[in-house]
């Protein structure tokens, strides 16, 4: 069993993660979260939106999992979200088309499909199942598609991605931010893609969580962040897309310098990077199996200008990609734009207003009044908006209605004037930290996951930050009979009533019960014992030192939340204890 | 304009709710939360959280929003999750063909299909789009259906309700809740409803959030809860079925009595009945626009036993199921247990173990063996299954593997023996509280929605729960530029490092400023002006009251916390300032 086994084996048995529907027989790309996944997926999202909805002040919304049609025409994922894809023409299987080429040659990503095809044709490769003949390459769409409502007369998708139902709320997002640069807003929420045979276990999912941060800049100031300063000493590994290209690896760079020598776009992307980074280690991603890795040329989306992925080092997958830092540019913006026609736009005030030049026309109105009666206002209109050199000519001539008027230049003036623009309208440009909830939670997993000797028997331990750690305290009777049950019950009570989450764990020998809760990843213990009856002190033990102190059960609730809030070690607190 | 309209047009405009998609023309039934509604909708599910996950101890877990199609064939969703409908043979517009009548003629629900076609030919009920000519009624399934995977192989559903995930993750659950009932399990997250003509706004969603708790309870003990005590007394509307059929109305009633008199069925249905109401109370729902009416014979779903809904009064509307409480019994997992042919139930100890007869078989084996060879096994069971009577035979005839085989009664002894059974295998009942989370929201804000005259002009307030409200305080600059601004930005920053869902506001008038906050809901404004400067006080002003009193800054966490938790008038606190 390699790691991801033994993590997987744990996450299963102590009810983080298992695979859905498994009395159906299960269906790749689709897990569940048990009763401390989905806890520990909670704590993760909440300490999320500490950084982004609480400190950068970014509202979060939540549109619809299903989208309509148009959106994701305009977005580019009808046309363009798509998996190459091949077909068995004997067993009818299907395959990602370039991992099949690629177990038996190696081959560059992004090959066009017939050149694909090519491949499999000259290497006569087959169908991994049952050898029989393999297809053409085509391309396959990963978008879920349903109807909506009756009939087949709307078509619907899940959405492939958190971020476009903030794209498309742009306008009444603007008007909640009083109509200026910059916001944020920010989207937790399900995603989907279709993958054509996923075979990665939880790191590639049908299903996903994304935590999306859209945040919108005016285009000319965005090398600029406000709160720069707070990040600018912290030194981040970054592998750089020409570290990449010489073969080099990750170095340690300070973010002010990053920007300074154009390693990073500009402040904001750095901003992120950083703040991705502190999100990161305060959730338990081990900062010496992370690092950030610029997009080279060739693997930018079409729309980014510059992107950094935040990459975690997993035993079995290697590298893997957790959350990606985009410039995304005013591409969906301008997109969405052009596909409602409605103008996506914010008007920006200059510092002052500027001259600009300006044609004005005086129409000879009770001239051109009666002869072009009901047309006479579309023609005055049509002649304010031409340039001044296409007025100096005898006669104008005019599309109005589709019809071609010919106005002769006596029955105007027109002369250029000089007014004052106080602002212009502009599309604001994008940067989007775009977080995969699922990866983060598994990777958590797996560099908290521990095994040590101890007195001669193996503990597994799963070392999760306190903070995020599914169970805070689990409350052990020693036996599991009044009065000591009684006692316990109470004190896990009081410590559900301070806010904490509690387990009461009765079932087995103490020695299990710790074993057990340092699987869960359990922070504390305390048990309840005979001298809890006679001088209200209990036990509280540490689950990585496995220190014991001895300190009043009333003080528990402050402790812990002394300890949850400092990091410190238990063993400065209460009176030492002999395991 | 009604108050519906009213309470949505706040709704838009301050950013808590509005139609999906916009730009592309909405769908209907497709609603976002903006800023403001999103942040209301998350604390209004932790709230629930507060009383289900921490309170009750029931852990969340999170299962996939798609389902296999196994599932809902076993839950009965794709067989009977249907609506009637009815197509206009003319233009093709499809309808709910009970609503459609019911404009014409008076009919009671759950009419049969052919009834229902009958009564539109009979008063000759036409399109209510192009009075066209309507066709059959028919079943409109109203699952989202779409495919897992290429092609049409793997047929998925968009889950109708979470409770479905819970079940078939049963097995696990017992698991992870050590083999031992009762247990309760909840989930929080979208579920899907394909309405043919969604009508009622934010009332009737093709998209909606649920929070529901399944209690896996053993079914002989179901009556009993272990906390019954804390809710005893507790007195609540109750709209049971002899007052419905009556035409009676509510009538207060304490929650013991309802158990003792058989008006709600069990402790476990009245203890999440009582739940449910103290539940709806901390987040705001108007105590006297919610009452709880129990189902009558005619509508509960064929699982269910007995059922209670909680409904709220709106305006529009009239009173609105928000909660369901309901016994579903054993039916889902017994359902489940056969389509997967997985046993689902619990093996539960007896208090002590019982006497029970069994037959015991002593086959001859020197005979049986040779004359049977590969049989002689299977022989050997089915005889041990058999009872004593119908042992007492010269010969026993037996089906083994679909062939019959004839034993002479020479060829075994039997005799009747005592052993000792220590429990058995038993399916648990079912009991679930349902809540959409949507219909409270919305009813939240309607509840409270209020008009006032204040010094001759109208003050729109949303008075809601201190403890929900999206934003708790604004820090408002009494002018926007230096030194105020600043020292009004070093406010907001400390209260957010608090925790606090803090909002700078610095654009307009102080009285606009307190209005628009008054229409957020904001229960706290924070002014900082001149004296703020020289003395470090600061003006807390009241939402409800806009009373205003004068407090050092350097208080302002801890006064909230206060005002939070015990939900005092703000006059007790600092000096009181004249408006």
């Amino acid at each position: 069993m390699d790691k991801y086994d033994r993590v997987f084996e744990l996450a299963k048995n102590r009810g983080f993660i298992w695979p859905s529907f498994e009395i159906y027989g299960g269906a790749s790309g689709f897990y569940d979260y048990g009763p401390l996944g989905a806890t520990l997926k909670r704590k993760i999202e909440d300490a999320w939106r500490r950084f982004y909805c609480v400190g950068e002040g970014f509202y979060e919304i939540e549109a619809p999992t299903i989208g309509v049609e148009a959106i994701f025409e305009a977005s580019g994922h009808v046309g363009g979200f798509a998996d190459p894809m091949v077909t068995c023409e004997k067993c009818r299987e299907s395959f990602r088309a370039d991992h099949v080429i690629k177990e038996t040659v190696d081959i560059p990503d992004g090959l066009s499909k017939p050149k694909m095809t090519e491949i499999i044709r000259e290497h006569d490769i087959r169908c991994p199942e049952c050898k029989g003949p393999l297809g053409e390459v085509f391309d396959f769409n990963l978008m879920f598609q349903t109807w909506i409502g009756p009939g087949q007369k709307k078509k619907g998708y899940l959405r492939p991605e958190t971020a476009q139902g903030m794209f498309v709320d742009f306008p009444r997002l603007l008007r909640f931010y009083r109509e200026k640069l910059p916001f944020g807003v920010t989207q937790i929420g399900k995603a989907y893609r279709n993958e054509i045979s996923p075979r990665q276990g939880v790191i590639r999912l049908r299903e996903f969580t994304q935590a999306e941060a859209e945040v919108f800049l005016h285009p000319e100031f965005k090398n600029k962040h406000p709160n720069f300063a707070a990040v600018r000493e912290l030194e981040l590994p970054l592998y750089d897309e020409s570290a990449q290209v010489n073969n080099g690896g990750p170095k340690p760079m300070r973010v002010g310098e990053a920007v300074e020598r154009g390693t990073i776009a500009n402040e904001y992307l750095a901003y992120y990077v950083a703040l991705t980074y502190k999100f990161l280690a305060s959730v338990g991603i081990d900062e010496h199996r992370l690092r950030f890795r610029q997009h080279v040329c060739t693997e930018r989306a079409h729309y980014a200008t510059d992107c950094w992925d935040a990459e975690v080092l997993l035993d079995r997958f290697g590298w893997v990609e957790i959350v990606g830092i985009a410039d995304r540019t005013s591409y969906d913006l301008t997109a969405h734009a052009k596909r409602s026609e409605i103008e996506l736009s914010v008007f920006v005030p200059f510092e002052k207003p500027i001259k600009v030049k300006r044609t004005a026309v005086t129409p000879d109105m009770k001239t051109i009044g009666p002869k072009f009666k009901g047309k006479a206002g579309k023609i005055m209109a049509a002649l304010k908006a031409m340039k001044p050199e296409e007025l100096d000519k005898p006669e104008v001539r005019l599309s109005i209605d589709g019809e071609e008027v010919v106005i002769d230049s006596s029955l105007f003036k027109h002369e250029t004037v000089e007014v004052d623009v106080s602002g212009e309208n502009v599309v604001p440009h994008v940067v989007e930290p775009s977080y995969g909830i699922d990866r983060i939670l598994y990777s958590v997993l797996e560099h908290a996951y521990d095994e040590e000797i101890v007195d001669g028997e193996e503990r597994i331990v799963l070392r999760l930050d306190r903070t995020v750690a599914p169970i805070t305290v689990a409350v052990l009777p020693l036996l599991s009979r009044e009065p000591l049950a009684g006692r316990a019950a109470g004190i896990a009570k009081d410590l559900k009533a301070a806010g904490y989450f509690v387990e009461y764990d009765d079932a087995g020998t103490i020695g299990k019960r710790y074993r057990r809760n340092d699987e869960a990843g359990t922070p504390f213990c305390v048990t309840v014992d005979f001298d809890t009856m006679e001088d209200g002190t209990v036990t509280v033990r540490d689950r990585d030192s496995m220190a014991q102190v001895r300190v009043p059960a009333e003080d528990l609730p402050g402790l812990f939340s002394e300890l949850l809030c400092t990091g410190k070690p238990l063993e400065g607190y209460g009176k030492p204890v002999k395991a």
